[in-house]
C-alpha cells in the first residue's frame, strides 16, 4: 500500500472524573487526512486545509509522532502528509491527538504494521508533549483504540479499553474562544486535598463499574469533579449556565472536555442527546460568542480508513 | 425472632489503590455475636470474651451503632448484645467494624428487617466515628454486603457491591504489635500531589475493570499505593522483607491492610495462597513478634446468622 486515507476522530479525554487518565472517542467530528509514502526518506506535511497550523514536521504533531515511530522503527522511508482540519486546535476535543495519532496510524499501516495499537499511542503521545508540554495519553488512547480508554499507568505505560454502553450519547460545545492545553493546565494546583482524591477516586472508581453495568444513573452521579473543574471552569463562559440547562433538560452529567473551552454532556439516548443539543444552542445563541455543536455516538473502533 | 447468633467477619480495607473507598470481607475469621431482646429499653452489652473492650454501650462501638439505628427507627425496644472477639482490636482487619456491622445487622433481623442493608452500612459508620475518629465506611460495608464494596461518596452516602473473581484469595498476616486507627491516621499527610493522586486513582479505576473481567495479573499490577503506604509502612515491622517474600511466592499483590499493622497479599488460586501464607509465615517465625496468619476466600455474603 502507497497511500491511504483516514478519518481521525475528536475525543472527549477527563470526563470529569477521570483528569488524565479517561477519554473518550467520537464519530461526528474528525479531521481526514492521506498518507503517502515518499522516495526521498523525508517527513513532509504537503498540505493543511481548515487551519493554519506549521507544515515543518518537527514543530507539527503529525511530525513528531511519526518520527517517534520511525526511530523505533529503525525505518528511513519517507511519507507525505495531508491533514484536512475540521477539529479547531485549542478546543478541547482533541485536536493535536487526532493529528498526531492519525499520522502513526496512517503510517503503521502503510508499513504493514509492526506496531500493535498501545504502541501507537506511545508514539502519538511525543505529539501531545510538543501540543501542551505534557505526554498525556487521555486523547490520543481512545482516538486509536476507539471507545473509552483508561491510562492505568504512565510509567510503565499501559492502558486499557473499557465497555461502551450502547445508548450513551455525547453532545459537545464549543465556544470559539481559544483556551491552548498548556495555559489550561498552569492554572491547576500541584497540590490538593486528600479529601478531594478521595472523592475523586470514588466517583471514577464508580464510573468504571457503571460503564461495566450499563447503570446510566450511575455514570450521571460519578460525572463529578471538584479538583480540576472549579479552577479550569472560569475560564468557560457561562459555564454554569450551560450545566444548568443540560442537567434541566435531562443529560446523565455536565463537564469540561479535556483542557476545555469546548464542554461534554453524557445522555442516554438519541432522543435526550437532541434535546440537550438543542436546550444549549438555544441558550449559547443569546450570547455574543460564536459556537459549534455536536451530538455523537461514541465511536468504538477509533480512527477509520476511508 | 427473639435471639440470634451470627458470624461477624474481618475486613481488608483500602486494599492498597483504593484508600478510604475500598474494601472486601473475608471468609476464615471473624466474630461470634449473640443478641436477644430484653423487655427493659435498654441496650446492654452483657459479656465480651476474647477481648478486653469497654461494656458501657455509649462506648462500645456495637453499642453506639444500634442506638443510631434505634434512633432512626424511634424504636424504644432493648437489646442484650453478647461479642465473642476473634478479631484483635487494632490489627487492621476491622475488628470495630465487625462489632458494629454485626450488632446492627443482627438488630435490623431481630426488628424483622425495617433496614436494607446500605441502611445498616451507615448505622454501623456510628460504630467506625467512636473507634477511630473518622465514619468510613470501607470495613463496615463489606462487612455487612460481603464481596467487594466500593464507597461512591460520602455525601450523600452511596456504596456498590463489586463482582467477585472466583480464583482470589487473600493472606492476611497480623503482627502484633497495636497500631490504632485513630493513631495510623493522624500521620497521614491532608494534602498530596496531584500526580499522585492521578497515579493512584489510575490504578483504582484498573482494579475494579480487573475485577469485572476475571484479569488476576492486571489486578496484581493495580495494587499499587504511592500516597499512604509510604508513610504508613514504616509502623509495620519488615514491611519490605514481607512485601518481597509473598511476592517471589507469586502473590497478585501486597499491602497494608486498612490502618495495619496486618498486612495482605492477594493470590490467584488456593495452592498459591498457601505457598505465600507459608513463606511469609516462615519468614515472620524468625523474628521476635509474635504473629497470627490467615488465608481465606472472599466471603460472598458478609454477616452470617449461624
Amino acid at each position: 500500500m502507497e497511500k491511504i486515507e483516514i478519518f481521525a476522530p475528536a475525543t472527549v479525554a477527563n470526563l470529569s472524573c477521570g483528569f488524565d487518565v479517561l477519554g473518550c472517542c467520537l464519530d461526528s467530528i474528525g479531521d481526514t487526512m492521506i498518507v503517502r509514502k515518499n522516495q526521498i526518506n523525508e517527513i513532509r506535511i504537503t498540505k493543511i486545509t481548515g487551519q493554519d497550523l506549521p507544515t515543518d514536521p518537527l514543530q507539527n504533531v503529525a511530525g513528531v509522532a511519526v518520527y517517534a515511530l520511525l526511530k523505533e522503527l529503525g525505518s528511513q522511508q519517507g511519507f507525505d502528509i495531508e491533514i484536512h482540519k475540521k477539529i479547531k486546535p485549542g478546543s478541547g476535543i482533541g485536536s493535536s491527538a487526532a493529528s498526531s495519532a492519525g499520522a502513526v496510524f496512517a503510517v503503521n499501516k502503510l508499513l504493514d504494521e509492526p506496531f500493535k495499537p498501545v504502541d501507537l499511542v506511545r508514539f502519538a503521545m511525543t505529539g501531545e508533549m510538543l501540543a501542551s508540554g505534557n505526554a498525556h495519553a487521555d486523547n490520543v488512547a481512545p482516538a486509536i483504540l476507539g471507545g473509552f480508554s483508561l491510562v492505568r499507568s504512565y510509567e510503565p505505560f499501559e492502558v486499557l479499553s473499557l465497555p461502551v454502553p450502547g445508548d450513551l450519547r455525547v453532545v459537545v460545545l464549543h465556544p470559539q474562544i481559544e483556551i491552548k492545553t498548556r495555559d489550561s493546565r498552569s492554572i491547576i494546583k500541584q497540590n490538593i486535598s486528600l479529601k478531594s482524591a478521595i472523592n475523586q477516586w470514588g466517583n471514577l472508581a464508580a464510573f468504571i463499574s457503571a460503564l461495566y453495568t450499563n447503570d446510566y444513573e450511575l455514570i450521571g452521579r460519578s460525572l463529578k469533579d471538584e479538583i480540576i473543574e472549579p479552577v479550569r471552569s472560569i475560564l468557560i463562559p457561562y459555564f454554569d449556565d450551560l450545566n444548568g440547562v443540560a442537567m434541566d433538560k435531562g443529560a446523565l452529567g455536565f463537564g469540561i472536555s479535556g483542557s476545555g473551552p469546548s464542554v461534554f454532556a453524557l445522555c442516554k439516548g438519541e432522543e435526550k442527546a437532541r434535546d440537550v443539543k438543542q436546550a444549549l444552542s438555544n441558550f449559547f445563541s443569546t450570547k455574543d460568542i460564536a459556537f459549534d455543536i455536536h451530538s455523537s455516538t461514541i465511536n468504538r473502533t477509533g480512527i477509520k480508513i476511508l
